[in-house]
């Protein structure tokens, strides 16, 4: 059995992650990040323990790992060119076994290995319940994406399916409600995957950048669809002053994706896909389809009041999201 | 009375946020820092109710305050040149009234009215216990200061005096321990003042560069004192892998501080004074305490195994840390 951290004491703590950072790192609070003569882009993300994880989903491996991908979704989001490093301020319970904190820096190092960038330092407390607040910085690709630069007239565009990470939830806790649907075996084994290791992609603002065609400006909106498909193009229709319209048939379900109201539900408020919500120029959109397989056109950018509407008139489209943290 | 978080709504409340933001920031997760062409210092503090700050010592502005002064001081203790700015990763319970969250975003930004730099956004969740996680970011001055550059042979310099923070805290409990003494009015007043608005200086390392003697290279061990002096000596110590003597007649006690061996304790064990420890060649101490006023060497760096002595041969100096997290 693991020792607990009360009986571990602040410093032999500090000895055992130490190992997880950079040399020399654990000597000063602070850490370097060299001159990188580029604008950079910083991000602070706050996972919960009974709100964003749960010991009964969630191996704490995937807590960081999914900590560090958050994180990375909201760089990608905002154009991120390379992820430099991020720090890590975490409070757990005393009588938290080391073993945890030892799986969640393994989980968050697997995923540096994928997204690039080291573990710059941070701080760890005693506290009733577990949080972890990670701050990544990165620095700025070719374009900074904004949630306001969405334009009346652009293609909305996902960069892969959504709905995912609901299912995924649901088979790990063997939710009744799925029981009586035949879910194909590949789909399944994708959802618990998005579940526990999302893995938004920062080659994707590469590719977006590398397909703008000539004649576009440097202009795209976008957000990440953590929180949900329709609260993110709410989040971009409400910082742009603008509202969307959604076509039902081009809603990104995921292979093999089971019909009926709770899927189409959990495809556009299930939540935590992580992919890249983007409101373009038509022609940027269509060149974007073609160099992103999983991407999609799913509807456009309106005039209005922050408002997303089904194209089909058949009215507007509500989030309830299952993502507001108050 | 003012609304809880609950009643307010996630979204009200990142609007309410969003005025002590730049402009524009609270449209996207991520905030951008123009290319500075330098090399940057980051830095993550987490402070826990009820083991950084309480109800009944430390009003919410206060905490807003220290949050952003302890960032500061660790980024002063590493060389910084200016604050870049900060994130702020904010866990508070639903039932927290908005006017708590309203004056700690009060006292980070009457701080960083001092020390320069703005709010970079950040995160807030509801959970069971207040946590504030401060991610603060800067440029590197001329010189990175490191714990482990301390050398044999060096002077050891208090940028000015240790214990009153000490001393404030048990003033505002009302604390019995201190009833017996007649203790001076300024002092009380500075002792207060310093427990609940430390001030740590940015200014004191541009001192001591500018006074840096051309013979001495440019190095220098340091760490603030906010989790104790003798703690402060002994990280650098632990870091450069050497000892450290201290003369008694020479420990930086406030003006008016009375006598005995809990004043000397908290003096050198009372913690959060915030103040710089600096090892330095000894040209370069005695230029720094020319310039710098309440400054003073207080022993000398020597051979040996991380530990602290007294310079009359008395023995060990211990760290009872009241700081230790776990």
């Amino acid at each position: 059995m693991s020792e607990t951290l009360k009986q571990l004491g602040e410093e032999e703590l500090l000895t055992r992650i130490s190992h997880y950072l950079p040399p020399g790192q654990i000597d000063d609070d602070t850490a370097l990040i060299p001159s990188q003569k580029k604008d950079l882009l910083i991000n602070t993300d706050v996972l919960v323990e009974g709100i964003h994880f749960d010991q009964k989903t969630t191996a704490p491996e995937d807590i960081g790992w999914r900590a560090v991908a958050a994180n990375v979704s909201d760089l990608s989001a905002s154009g991120v060119g390379k992820v430099i490093g991020l720090t890590i301020g975490l409070v757990t319970p005393p009588e938290t076994e080391w073993q945890w904190i030892a799986e969640v820096y393994e989980g968050i190092t697997n995923a540096l290995k994928i997204y690039g960038g080291t573990i710059l330092g941070g701080d760890c407390c005693n506290g009733k319940q577990k949080v972890i607040s990670i701050t990544a910085i990165g620095t700025l690709g070719r374009l900074r994406i904004h949630r306001s630069h969405a334009k009346n007239g652009d293609y909305l565009v996902v960069s892969g399916p959504h709905g995912l990470s609901r299912l995924g939830l649901s088979l790990l806790l063997n939710d009744p409600i799925i029981k009586n649907y035949n879910i194909n075996k590949l789909l399944k084994k994708q959802a618990i995957n998005s579940h526990k290791r999302p893995k938004p992609s920062i080659e994707t603002i590469r590719k977006l950048e590398e397909c703008k065609p000539d004649e576009t400006p440097w202009r795209a909106a976008g957000a990440d669809s953590s929180d949900g498909l329709i609260q993110a193009i709410k989040c971009i229709c409400k910082s742009s002053k603008c509202s969307a319209v959604i076509n039902k048939d081009s809603l990104p379900k995921p292979i093999f994706w089971p019909s009926g109201n709770m899927w189409d539900e959990w495809c556009i408020n299930g939540g935590e896909d992580f992919e890249l919500i983007l409101s373009l120029p038509p022609l940027w959109a269509e060149a974007f389809t073609k160099v992103v397989p999983d991407s999609k056109i799913i509807g456009k950018i309106t005039c209005g009041k922050s408002k997303v509407f089904w194209s089909d008139g058949s009215g507007e489209i509500t989030s309830e999201s299952m993502y507001t943290h108050f």
